[in-house]
């Protein structure tokens, strides 16, 4: 197979960062994908930084042996903790969530006033402050974890009285700091940016990275010359694999995506794991 | 070490099962403990029979590296799922959460009407209901999936109004069901059993399973001829381990156990499988 024709890569804890590969599948129609939800492990946000780092290459491990062309980490907690460390094993391009939504935030905000909602894995590496202090030094940032948003839209109380509840009692601080922009910080958080928007008030603007992300994997692509040759009429046979094979992945990822997922194929993932770079755990 | 006074080996997916290993350090004062909580796996409760059964594999193999002399698994999904499997493949006694809950039960229920509230894995497992069929035939069981009592432990909000909405959301059905008796039937529940309290009523009588889990654990160490021998007096040494290294379990453990625990050691539990049962998966 020709190289630009090659899949990417594309892996998050679970179902959240489908969110980015239908953007993926909407913005670059004649890309491959091959998806990789780590259901078994799921979710990250709570979980230490070493932690997140073996996983991470476990799965670029595992996405590599499928002959990938590039690599979309769809997780911000995995962007947090693992984007440098698999820029640096990797021969490559390697893409996280982080960058792309500060910036597409530094654009947004009119009043220099940024919110960022994720878990608190990516909360408490602070890499989202870090970014918007390079890209727009007059921005002042505020942050705050919500750890319950991602269990309540895996059991989709998506439009209910306890959502906006939990999510009036985690907003209220950032509505009082008055800001216009807030970073969905988490894949999942795109499922409730109804309630979100609802709590938050019309007036703030909502950031999902997916958008950004996407166009810049299209410009890495471009650089890299490894943006995909075949027609848009050919058949794409996106794959999805996850480490536990319960039919959950499946139906969500049904209920969200552009294409109809046939299977999603349980891998040991851990078995993946890059000779070599245990010792440094 | 003589046998009768090497550890007992108890494992969960994380925090939850230091609520049995506190009442087995309570019942039990002479007994060392080695204690694992997947930290870097959990929750449990959402994932499938096979992935439940492969880690617990894991970490038996892990805690008979520690030549434990009997194995408690304090995870009632754990339980649900691997008990069979760990019996039927280590020859060392193994004991689950389930079959002591079940019993507690139908010796306490005067109206044969049983709740059961669990993780979705134990619920779908029918495990509660099979047991309870079989030494109390004439009992009916009501069951109810929780899924946001782990993460809302986890939160520590413990008597808090979102906690109430969705404890009343969950258990409406079971008290119109005139259940006279509820096993909470995942350890991480008896932490929040002031709220089901509150909504199911003062009458319900709620059943932690790690009492009576404790007890069977005695008589099957007894038949085995494997109570410690040592003095209450001697000193013990409690170990704990677990998959993530992040400080909190340690915090946690602090803060529900009548021992200080001065360390939880992190271990890549995944390199412990057994030998040769790989290919069974």
């Amino acid at each position: 197979m020709e190289k630009q024709n090659a899949p990417i890569g594309v892996f998050d804890s679970g179902v959240g960062g489908l969110t980015v590969a239908r953007e993926i599948m909407r913005q670059m129609p004649t890309e491959e994908i091959i998806y990789f939800g780590d259901t078994a492990r799921v979710p990250y946000g709570s979980k230490s930084k070493e932690t997140i780092i073996n996983f991470s290459r476990q799965i670029a491990a595992f996405l590599q042996s499928k002959d990938v062309k590039a690599i979309v980490i769809a997780c911000n907690t995995a962007s947090a903790f693992a984007l440098e460390t698999l820029q640096s094993e990797i021969d490559i391009p390697v893409i996280g969530v982080v960058k792309p939504g500060a910036k597409t935030a530094a654009q947004t905000t009119k009043n220099n006033r940024i919110g960022i909602i994720a878990t608190e894995g990516t909360i408490s590496s602070n890499i989202y402050t870090k970014y918007l202090k390079q890209i727009a030094p007059k921005a002042q940032v505020f942050t705050k974890a919500c750890p319950l948003f991602v269990p309540l839209v895996e059991e989709q109380w998506l439009y209910d009285s306890v959502t906006i509840e939990v999510a009036d009692r985690y907003l209220s601080e950032l509505r009082a700091y008055d800001i216009d922009t807030l970073v969905l910080g988490c894949t999942h958080y795109p499922l409730i940016r109804h309630t979100i928007q609802k709590v938050m008030g019309e007036k703030v603007h909502l950031v999902n990275p997916a958008y950004e992300t996407t166009k810049e994997l299209h410009q890495v692509l471009e650089e890299h010359q490894l943006l995909a040759t075949r027609d848009v009429m050919d058949k794409i046979n996106h794959r999805f694999y996850v480490s536990d094979g319960s039919d959950k992945f499946r139906m969500f990822a049904n209920s969200i995506l552009p294409c109809q997922v046939e299977e999603a194929k349980a891998v040991s993932v851990e078995q993946y794991a890059v000779s070599g770079k245990e010792e440094r755990l």
